[in-house]
């Protein structure tokens, strides 16, 4: 057998101690690993990790093969790992959520049915992203209970490497086997891991669109990310400017690249004031605004939008703006394009809201909020393995919740099912008090 | 475009009033579904298909086609359709799930945030098995508010057909698009369906391992299904013979082909005497008994099993008979032959008990039990779609709650993320009660 087979299959082995925990045992353990983030001999073993990486990093940069703003993402501090530390601690005072009776119920005297929480088991994370990524979903998978087997993007290899020595040095500190948390390297590894749809239950992936499509091309385990972020800000005849331009610069230019950000203004005819007030302010902002005709008729500086604008993540400040002909056309546009992320109206009439709230297929549908609120920390979940676009299982941010699962459990006294039917006992199906 | 991607679009476009009704009309839709099953005409529209059903399937049988026990399967009668009735009047009693607020939180003054469950919106439903499926699944797609096309087996296709134009009546009397219950014919139209991943939130399907099997291979589209159904009953040291046998009998020869059948029966060297008793009943009972040499040694009569015995879905009259040496032992075959479907322990011991309840990763864990009753009418879901051996999403016997998902709605006014943040505003994540 390769090594990733086996190491996977420790991995998983390694995790059934963690599900075994008690809630307090958890906490003590997220506490720990965010003290070791924050020790000096932590934090000097991944800074010089990262400065390793950084060094080879500005290398390929300096030759063309990376691109600066790449070079500066890698970064870590004191600064950030104090916040990722304290992440670990707020995952530590969260209450636990493994083992927890969703359901108990008498099915008939001394047969008593429970549905109780359980870890998934092994999770596979690949990510592309900062090295930061790799505490926070450690400390997720941690939270919940679950092994996890990770690979981080090439370029942060040596920073990935310290932050993993670290968390399995707390792990066998506190007894546990380290191979709960298992660090992959290479392509070839990744392969093998989604190959191995028997041991691994979940694929966490993130990273870019195009990233996540061939993470899931490559496997028959069910993958959780999201698929694209196009995202709408739509301008109800009943907006007030004021708040729409507040909202669409929030929007748009707080964080471009994120996934939460808006992509597209919709506009009613009746709401030409609120889109003078967005396209002043984002101007302002620098953005690069494409329009519809209608649009351009009234704003004929702006460049001219053509069919795949509306189907564009563009991830930078850009943002294309169509008009329509009321709620109706818009809830049209948004089903057409929009990539079921997290859609906003803004308007100050209540009936409008209403039917945008209730008839928009998404994971977040907002009602005078910012879109770049759709995100685990700002929702109070205390962290986020990522924002699934997805309708099963796990929708919009997902916290512990969706690295969950539960067993029915059923004890009885020797029933048997041939006992029950017509003429025979009957279920009392009785649902009694969770706690 | 080909009739199958329109006439799934507008499928889909018909479950938008579905999932607008309130809880009080999908009851009395449901009601008026049993009353049309039941009403003379419809009994007698669906009996004449079903007849003509009957009468193709015994001259395909007679040519040697057809297994005579799949023809009976085909049968409906009065009492069956009073049968399905009630099983849609149970439907229409339940509690309407669809609109539930399962979280509420205040992010900040003003700025309210809910999670509320949703239709999926439109599921695939690809069925082999007997026409009460129809039914049974059309009933559960309406009680979610989800639409649904459904394609069913070759031999019952009369007999779906009078059924579904039963209850596309009902739809249309009640000024619903009767497109929201929609039935296609042929695998080719199946095929068509399994390609629209953008219109099929989910694939629902019932019928052989290799049905389903053939399905998942298709598409895309999530699909929910039980892949196997190896399930194990373990006699521990503790178990009570009497007790034991009753279990075995029940578990193995009450409906053999179920997927919550027993295929193999674990046993510790103390509990010969439960074993024992097992072996009289089951022999007496018809079953064929396959055993390990241990087994053997015991009981000579019995046939040797085979290594492939361990991992056999038999769906008939024989079982597979294995010694372990206690439950650790229990515990790792289980893990590496069963399926995640339902297990069991037969054992007075409340410690040992309590370890299997705690480690088996399945959808069932049961002591003292059969696990037979791994099924939604005796959990009490009312009905079922299926058996989930899948971690994600639903996990075991899948009703109303499988069929839903929810969305994260967020009411403020104007709130923009940039307000909150160190030296910023904070947010309060104020917990609210839920109704």
């Amino acid at each position: 057998m390769s090594s990733v087979p086996r190491r996977v299959q420790a991995a998983r082995a390694a995790g059934q101690a963690l599900a075994a925990l008690d809630g307090a045992e958890r906490s003590a353990l997220l506490s720990n690993c965010a003290e070791a983030l924050q020790s000096p001999a932590g934090r000097e073993h991944v800074l010089a990790a990262n400065a390793e990486d950084l060094r080879l990093a500005q290398a390929e940069a300096a030759a063309g093969g990376l691109a600066p703003a790449l070079v500066q993402r890698l970064r870590l501090d004191a600064a950030k790992l104090a916040g990722l530390a304290e992440g670990l601690r707020q995952l530590a005072a969260q209450a636990d959520l493994v083992g927890r009776v969703s359901l108990r119920r008498e099915l008939d005297a001394g047969l008593l049915l429970e549905r109780v929480s359980c870890p998934l088991g092994l999770l596979g994370v690949v990510f592309e992203s900062r090295p930061d990524a790799l505490a926070q979903i450690a400390g997720l998978a941690l939270r919940s209970g679950n092994a996890a087997v990770l690979k981080g993007g090439r370029e942060a290899a040596h920073s990935n490497q310290a932050l993993a020595e670290l968390l399995q040095g707390v792990l066998a500190q506190r007894g546990l086997d380290p191979a709960a948390l298992t660090l992959l390297e290479g392509r070839e590894e990744v392969r093998e891991l989604l190959a191995l749809d028997r041991l691994v239950d979940l694929v966490v992936a993130r990273g870019s669109s195009e990233f996540v499509a061939s993470v899931r091309a490559q496997t028959r385990i069910p993958v959780m990310s999201h698929a694209a972020g196009i995202c709408h800000l739509y301008l109800h005849a009943g907006a007030d400017p004021q708040m729409a331009a507040q909202l669409a610069l929030d929007a748009k230019c707080s964080y471009p690249a994120a996934c939460n950000a808006v992509e597209t203004l919709l506009w009613d005819e009746a709401a030409g004031a609120a889109l003078d007030a967005c396209v002043e302010r984002l101007r302002e902002a620098g953005v690069e605004l494409r329009g519809c005709p209608a649009t351009l008729a009234r704003h004929p500086g702006l460049e001219p939008a053509v069919e795949p604008d509306w189907d564009a993540e563009y991830g930078t400040l850009v943002l294309s703006i169509r008009r329509v002909a009321g709620l109706d056309e818009a809830l049209a546009h948004i089903a057409a394009h929009g990539s079921r992320h997290t859609e906003a109206i803004v308007t100050g009439d209540e009936a409008a809201a209403r039917r945008f709230l209730a008839e928009v297929d998404a994971a977040g549908v907002y009602w005078n909020a910012s879109t770049r609120f759709a995100d685990g920390y700002r929702y109070g979940l205390g962290a986020e393995v990522g924002i699934s676009t997805d309708k099963l299982h796990a929708r919009g941010p997902v916290g512990v919740d969706g690295l969950l699962t539960y067993r029915w459990l059923l004890r009885g006294h020797g029933q048997c099912s041939t006992e029950y039917g017509p003429g025979l006992r009957r279920f009392s199906h009785r649902d009694l008090p969770l706690d």
